[in-house]
């Protein structure tokens, strides 16, 4: 296999993004020879592909061996296996699915190690956040005792929710904020700081907006070292922010306004503490300051890494196994704001997918009703800030 | 009366402090003619005034109108009463009690319209904290939808600790760094935003020092309008944060390293949510930066407004009733991680006198033990930082 035969099945603004990446040259050895949206208008706009209405026709059609998923999120789960199933590579768009039990439904159908199965977290290509994991992984920065994430850059206003029906309801899209804006900033989380064991959320439901889900959340996370972390994310504000502070024992790295700053302990704070002879004495510190002049690859990169782990065999950017995390913690937020009470982790599966299935019975949106256009006029590259 | 006779009760580090203000003639119209502490080297310090070892003795003295309370924290309760019930005026270190109950036992002793009753919170004579207030009260900002204030810049090593053995103890200080370094900042806080109708705290006690208290805080509030706030504090990170960012209508006010940033919407967001056409459209914004030449008068400014307030019938910069709302503050923050459950306020005074009991009775610190000397040989005013 000298070129992969690349399958994409969903042309919404995501999966024609996408297309408009690979047709446009900047993806190396891959080629488009499948679509498959349920708009026949999209399907024509693909000459050189084989169209399809139904994902299942596609995965079957014996043209490709990959797909790249970017259908509602809902979807995801049977077209995912599906796929899987039928032994093509998947690259699928985040969330992996709107829930955990969906995600381990899901993740259970990769059992071909030969299969590559990647989640597009392009966000993990941004040099600044490689750089913030590396101080954290290295060990630069040391232990880990406080995160504070403010990540409320996602303005949208009214008009954002009516261009279609299905969105930011429980049966069209599963959930808010956490599940269409936040993955990636909840993917960064776990990326960086692993999993928390227990999550107190704080979640408005249509605090902003005429929707039924969340539009505003603040989390609190405790890890079992005794970290804490928040996290605070909305679509309501503007202007918005978006400014990390890790408080850590060799110091306090800080990103915002695209400037990374590490001030850094002489002596770590918890042995100077323990050392210290003056009762206000505090440690001396010095300041680095790391700027970066791209977002580095983005869905170019993770497309070719996906194309690379295919035929190279190259390590994969984002494993989609690792895409159950940022779901769980989005559900975990739910769960808690909606019981008002603090969950332990590991999420119960069964018992989020009975409280969201009650929620869906009585969305305002109706599975099976025509879904909207959803084609967005104005500039969704716009959205695609840090 | 021409000049004030005052009477300063505990001459710890912050009576002192008061004492050399007054003396060096930084205070006009003031003349201190007693002094009260257990020590008697401290006594001698003072010459030209009274000296007590009780504080009742020197309220009862005949010899001052005024009395200054800088004990520690438990005593301002039965001092202060004992001096408003004896027809002077009060002015009293913060906090003003250390349980709502007991501030609700001082303010109920303060029945003579007459008497000039106000409390030690000089950090609102800081013009960055006036300015905040004022854009606040002014409508300037419009209606107020997000708060987060990060005050981690009050770390102490565990030498702070060892200097008493009342220090940081149920018994001995009635809580840790939320009464201890933090009713400023929860004074502040319900200055500028009022007072939420419930809260979620949690505490990390002895999280950092050898101490059975808190010195690790993230809490979590909601306002009557839905506003939220989340407020963080600690005695153990370095270097430490005071990162305030008020997200409101009119734009997004942020305070940090000494810069207060206006970020001013050219439309209201909710109006412009509610009006653009665009998906991906966000309001217009200017930008203003404010920066201060000093912290204004502090300390000098509210004795002196004490003492104007007295001999001219001069407003109040903080009247002690309003002391009581960052008690409570502190109180239900505690109260909550206790109980791991929110708390709705008002906070129910005698359930949290009932668990500070039973704290205090298990407190390592006996109450009627000798107290540790309590000097700190570096520079206390290093602590006086915003």
């Amino acid at each position: 296999m000298k070129s992969v035969r690349l399958g994409i099945i969903g042309l919404g603004n995501m999966g024609l993004g996408h297309a408009d990446n690979i047709i446009s040259g900047k993806v190396s050895r891959c080629e488009i020879t499948a679509v498959c949206d349920p708009a026949p208008e999209k399907i024509v706009r693909f000459p050189q592909a084989k169209g399809f209405a139904r994902s299942a026709e596609l995965i079957h059609s014996g043209v490709v061996d990959a797909v790249l998923i970017a259908t509602p999120h809902f979807d995801h789960t049977v077209s995912g296996i599906d796929a899987l199933q039928a032994g093509l590579h998947v690259l699928v768009e985040k969330p992996i699915s709107v829930q955990k039990a969906d995600c381990e439904r899901l993740i259970a159908a990769w059992q071909d190690p030969k299969l590559v199965f990647a989640v597009m977290f392009q966000q993990r290509t941004d040099p600044v956040y490689r750089k913030i994991r590396e101080l954290i992984q290295s060990g630069e920065l040391g232990q880990i005792r406080r995160i504070n994430w403010i990540i409320t850059n996602w303005f949208r206003p009214e008009v954002y929710y009516k261009l279609g029906s299905w969105r930011a309801s429980w049966a069209g899209e599963g959930g808010g904020v956490l599940l269409n804006q936040c993955p990636h900033n909840l993917d960064l989380f776990q990326w960086f700081f692993g999993m928390p064991k227990r999550v107190r959320g704080f979640c408005g439901l249509g605090r902003y907006h005429d929707i039924e889900v969340e539009d505003d959340v603040t989390a609190y996370f405790e890890y079992a070292d005794g970290a804490t972390a928040v996290f605070i994310t909305s679509t309501g504000e503007a202007p918005g922010t978006n400014r990390l502070e890790i408080a850590a024992e060799n110091g306090r790295l800080v990103f915002e306004n695209d400037v990374l700053t590490f001030t850094k302990n002489e002596t770590p704070m918890s042995e100077f503490s323990r050392t210290a002879t003056k009762a206000f004495a505090a440690p001396a510190t010095t300041e680095s300051r790391f700027t970066f002049p791209n977002h580095g690859g983005q869905h170019v990169e993770m497309l070719q890494n996906f194309i690379n782990a295919i035929l190279d065999g190259r390590p994969l950017i984002a494993p989609a196994p690792e895409g159950i995390y940022s779901v769980e913690l989005a559900n975990a937020i739910v769960f808690s704001a909606a019981h008002n009470q603090t969950v332990e982790l590991p999420l119960d599966a069964a018992a989020y997918e009975k409280f969201l299935q009650s929620k869906v019975a009585t969305s305002r949106f109706k599975r099976g009703a025509k879904r909207s256009p959803g084609a967005i006029a104005d500039d969704l590259a716009a959205s695609y800030k840090r």
